[in-house]
């Protein structure tokens, strides 16, 4: 699959392991809720250090934002 | 370490075990030569997208260009 598809879904699969909602990821993680939505859509292509404040933002290691 | 300046000595690291000089990863990532070259500085920060062109073309999965 598309490695932006991918990490939307990994992120949606992770925030809600986190038991978070897009709002509050997008608080922790310093960006709009909008921007979280459409990431999990695959409809954004975030910067590396973008991906790196989801993981702190899910308490994942960033690798893991990445891995099937 | 900086999710950034880790990737980019990833990126270094699993270059030089697949025996790539930058010029050839640089080529087949569909990139310049110097953003290769910064990029493993830490002083790039690629999107997600690119983050995939660089493990196709190192032949690796992308979650290991962010792995310890």
């Amino acid at each position: 699959m598309d490695v932006v598809r991918h990490l939307g879904r990994r992120v949606k699969t992770l925030r809600k392991e986190a038991k978070l909602s897009q709002e509050e990821l997008a608080f922790r993680a310093e960006m709009k809720r909008s921007y979280v939505s459409d990431l999990e859509r695959g409809k954004r292509n975030p910067t590396v250090r973008a991906l790196g404040r989801l993981a702190v933002a899910l308490g994942v290691h960033p690798a893991e934002l990445l891995q099937d």
